[in-house]
């Protein structure tokens, strides 16, 4: 990418007018429809800044022949699935296909797709990757540009990102247990150098520091697969650790928890608590419906799509920014306070 | 596509060396070992035989460039990602890329679809469609060629179709509950001229017929959502129908019945068994765990593209064949006798 004269940029339409960049963003692509005195002050900023539209930007959004590609850790994971079923409707409406691609245990893969990006085979990509990064991604994603790093982190990577609030998730799900009265906290987290996994903790940490009075947190670190919940659950049942409730940060690590909890006899919320993460999967109907925290999954393939639709390549200056889409709580019936035996 | 003179087809040299025609295929594609006799004999069918890949089949699997269209109802429905799942592994390993399209309640969208692989988009199509065709499907398709129908029929595509045993589904559904004892039985399935809807009803009627004596099936042909799994437990609940075990023809018709069975207090297997279909959701974790036939998902997808890349599309006589793969029943704690009161 060359660098050209700082133009006008979305944002600095925005800040004159005193709205968000995604509103002006949205009225200009015709999605949003605003009060007329709203409309007018960004009309009137466009007109004063002289803001052209990046050209390259509007390519994107034109032409049935464009794509976007899509790279997905596991499209069989409902968390995944849904989001590709969002990006895909959103790419849809706006006359763009969808190449889509999955990278599971392969080594080699994102790289591969990064490159064929480079090489356009696709106009811009919405990347998930689901391992830590020695930094070559970050640096192919720095050169190649039109990639959005969605859900998980590549750090280092100067692109926009967009992922859900994790420490708020964990922090909503540490106030929950903490209104229990629960103050030792087993979490089963993904792999432990992924930021969902981090902040997911520290927000639990900063909920039970916040109560006040001693706690304790047991971290089992693994990856966000039913297999990890089981390995996860037989660990700290037969290593007999104290704990009154579970953190189970992912549907699948809940189901392999819970597979365990039942196969031993442990009763749920009586003998021990439990609280999930994502609400992807019809928790409701597991015995007993399981609390968890719910991530906006269709929210994040959507705006996945916008952000990288907005986004000016041309100003790298304006590139590294992060976005956070608010998680909330559902309450249903797996957390009581402790028994008291 | 032009008539040839009837060439070698991979069923022929099949046929000469007494194997199926996968394992030929399978041999050619170098993705197969086989006994050194059993290789010997193919070798000889192919050479007495004058046997030529099908250059434009060849194509279909060479070249980074090449794309494969899927189009799916739906991405965010479990079935249909584990489906698109198992597509894009094979898809990857022989080095075509995946172009994903969900057609949802957007009408058109499969019409359009087809023509954009007539207009040489992608290289070929798995073609998943999820509503009744009046006869232009069916005719685009038999106009484009390289479409391989999957899941659900289009009558008169004269394509290879691939279907798990629908019919085998219903009736291994059927002697379970009868089995138990059941002769009236409530059946939630999709739309009702879909095939798998009408196949998964007769077979669950000739298990119940194959039993002797007298036995009803109750219908409600709906729609393979959750919405309509609990729109259809109203109706019967409502109507007062006397019937002593549910099939419910899918995890989201599953779903959406034991939302309404709970909210109503029924209890399960105890007042009404409970019979499902899929078993891609964590159907083992349910209240109680539901006994469901399985359909081979992934198997589904694999061979879906192996059909694309195998079919000869130049010899129309060969193409209009169905192949169905065999589904499982996965006994859990929903089915008992019925009760006496």
């Amino acid at each position: 990418m060359t660098s050209t004269k700082r133009a006008t940029s979305l944002k600095d339409v925005a800040d004159a007018a005193g709205v968000s960049v995604t509103t002006v963003s949205r009225l200009l692509n015709g999605s949003l429809q605003l009060p007329s005195e709203t409309k007018l002050r960004i009309d009137k900023a466009i007109q004063d800044l002289k803001y052209e539209p990046n050209p390259h930007a509007r390519r994107l959004s034109r032409g049935r022949s464009e794509t976007i590609g899509l790279v997905v850790p596991d499209i069989a994971n409902p968390f995944f699935a849904t989001l590709v079923s969002a990006v895909e409707a959103a790419a849809d409406t706006r006359g763009l296909a969808l190449s889509l691609h999955a990278t599971l245990n392969r080594p080699g893969r994102e790289i591969a797709y990064l490159r064929s990006l480079a090489r356009n085979h696709v106009d811009g990509l919405l990347f998930i990757t689901n391992h830590p990064d020695d930094g070559e991604l970050a640096a192919l994603i720095n050169q190649t540009g039109k990639v959005i790093v969605v859900d998980e982190d590549v750090p280092n990577a100067r692109v926009p990102k967009l992922f859900s609030d994790n420490e708020l998730g964990g922090y909503l799900a540490g106030c929950h247990l903490a209104d229990h009265g629960h103050r030792r906290v087993i979490y089963i987290g993904g792999p432990q150098e992924m930021i969902s996994t981090r902040r997911r903790s520290m927000g639990l940490e900063r909920a039970l520091r916040e109560r006040g009075g001693p706690f304790q947190v047991f971290r089992y670190q693994g990856n966000y697969t039913v297999e990890f919940g089981r390995e996860a659950a037989c660990r700290f049942l037969d290593e007999g650790i104290q704990g009154t409730a579970i953190f189970a940060s992912s549907d699948e690590i809940a189901i392999g928890l819970i597979e365990v909890l039942r196969a031993r006899g442990i009763s749920v919320p009586h003998d021990v608590s439990v609280i999930g993460f994502d609400d992807v999967g019809p928790l409701h109907l597991f015995a007993p419906p399981l609390t968890a925290i719910r991530q906006p999954v269709r929210a994040l393939g959507e705006r996945a799509l916008a952000l990288l639709l907005e986004t000016n390549w041309a100003e790298p200056e304006s590139l590294a920014f992060e976005e956070l889409l608010p998680v909330e709580i559902v309450v249903r019936n797996s957390v009581a306070p402790p028994s008291k035996s």
